[in-house]
């Protein structure tokens, strides 16, 4: 009999919803719980400071992997101050306004050393990063979506909607997202971190633009069905306007599920206040797929759209104990 | 009787002339010669990647304290690859078309912390810089010059010519240079370092635009008038069309003197295949002003008008040598 050992963890996203979730990972890693966390990153990005830099340069968008790298920042004031520059968004009536330093630093580094994770590793080690940040593909690509609801006067009508931003801000119900390349060239290093993880998260995050993207890279799904690693989906705190309009819980499983079949998740995430009503239905639904709800108070207050990076931390190391304890 | 000691240096000038300074000077840091090496950079660039961010946020030009701070990096792998990234300028046809990553970062900082000093020694933290860079003054100001020969028909008239790139560039003959506004706010710790130095070194570089400015701040006029430090003066290789076209090193040293007439020079280094002809000349005009003429092969090759930085270092070496040995 082995007592609790240190595990590796993913953590799979985008945006603010993967910045929130490895907020609260890093410190399983001060803990000791986790000895080995990295993020992955969608790079579909079309829109702001990433957009402009993807369409100048060709390269991948920056601005997720920036997010991601400065939440795991050291905690010490040269961590905390290179994070704070690296998130700093130039202001100014010119031709800089709207790009992140962070961005910018990032590209430059990728121009110069022509190696995306050999730039990411650099920058982790500028800020002292607790854990590492990849991209989940090293090709830049586009998200598009099926979307029902956009033509006047046929409303089971499919419509073809291209970009990470037009998909996020569609008027219509996304019906399944599908990635242009669709088989953009795989990251090695971050599916062979998924390949020897002992836990993989999922979310939260814009469900479609950032979650799901992750699972329709054929080599990421791969390795995601093919490792040991146990899955954890975090539901998002509410439904988002654009991407998820009047979902629910169990809606936010459902596409998941629908877009990645062959996938085991292991547990659930829901925060207390959020599921409500839903959660009659959203167990069952759990339950059906095999998987285990876990069910805790993880946002920031009730009705609050952000999780609040304690109780989050403390949700995952429940979650992560029971399969040693 | 004591000993050689290390001894403290503060390099004056701005762009490649302070780069090639820097980089030999930071040899005499290596060998334990210099204990202390601060380079003073102008901040009147009024051109390029510089340029744009000073008109678009209101900052000092970033790009020679870059320059200077890349010139100093540490020489290990991890400082070359970071200075290469500050130095690194991107193409491509959209809006961040000639901007230096470094200049991007520096004025990041400089947004955030609002503090010139503490983001240009956090950069140089980064790099592992042997030596700190500051600029001459904390205002960013313009650089004037009366110029004789752009009228047509009257080639004594003085035009007044304005801004860093204007003045380097002008067609006429420059006769004397002013900033504007004429008393910027001075750099205190620019001011202290000149006050406790052993040695101040003037140029090599641009001679109206980067040399000469320093001299024309009151604050650090004054803290060089009233130090103890022995003032070197390194002169350019050649003439520089726009700037000092047609001028021999005597003609450097009597606009030197104009500008700053109560500056006790000590030593002036020239190079040997660079005086040629001119070194009855120069000899006597450095006599007469109470300096040691320094003549010494400095130049990368005969013709060259770049100082090696091996040869300058060792021409430096035995400078500093005479007034302890």
């Amino acid at each position: 009999m082995t007592g609790p050992r240190a595990q590796s963890v993913v953590a799979f996203g985008g945006g603010h919803g993967l910045h929130a979730s490895l907020r609260a990972l890093r410190r399983l890693v001060d803990d000791l719980t986790v000895d080995e966390l990295t993020a992955v990153v969608t790079v579909a990005d079309n829109g702001g400071s990433s957009g402009r830099l993807r369409g100048q340069f060709g390269v991948l968008p920056p601005g997720d992997l920036r997010m991601a790298l400065a939440a795991l920042c050291g905690d010490d004031e040269w961590g905390t101050t290179w994070s704070n520059v690296l998130q700093h968004r130039f202001a100014g009536d010119g031709d800089m306004n709207g790009h992140v330093v962070g961005n910018l630093l990032i590209v430059g580094l990728w121009e110069l050393l022509g190696d995306h994770v050999d730039a990411l590793d650099r920058v982790g080690r500028l800020l002292g990063a607790t854990g590492r940040v990849l991209p989940m593909a090293l090709t830049p690509m586009d998200i598009t979506a099926d979307v029902r609801g956009l033509v006047p006067g046929d409303p089971d009508a499919l419509t073809l909607v291209r970009g990470q931003v037009e998909v996020a801000t569609t008027d219509g119900v996304i019906v399944e997202i599908a990635l242009d390349p669709p088989d953009p060239e795989p990251c090695p290093e971050a599916v062979a971190a998924v390949e020897e993880a002992d836990w993989v998260v999922l979310g939260p995050g814009s469900w479609f633009t950032s979650v799901i993207p992750h699972l329709k890279v054929p080599a990421m799904r791969d390795a995601l069905v093919g490792s040991d690693a146990r899955v954890v989906v975090v539901l998002n705190l509410e439904e988002q306007a654009g991407e998820t309009p009047g979902f629910g819980p169990a809606d936010h499983l459902a596409v998941l599920a629908e877009h990645a079949p062959d996938l085991q998740v292991h547990t659930v995430l829901a925060d207390r206040g959020s599921v409500g009503d839903d959660l009659a239905e959203l167990q069952q639904l759990v339950t059906a797929s095999g998987a285990t709800l876990v069910v805790d108070d993880v946002a920031e207050h009730v009705g609050s759209a952000r999780h609040d990076p304690a109780l989050l931390a403390a949700a995952y190391a429940r979650i992560l104990e029971r399969r040693w304890g």
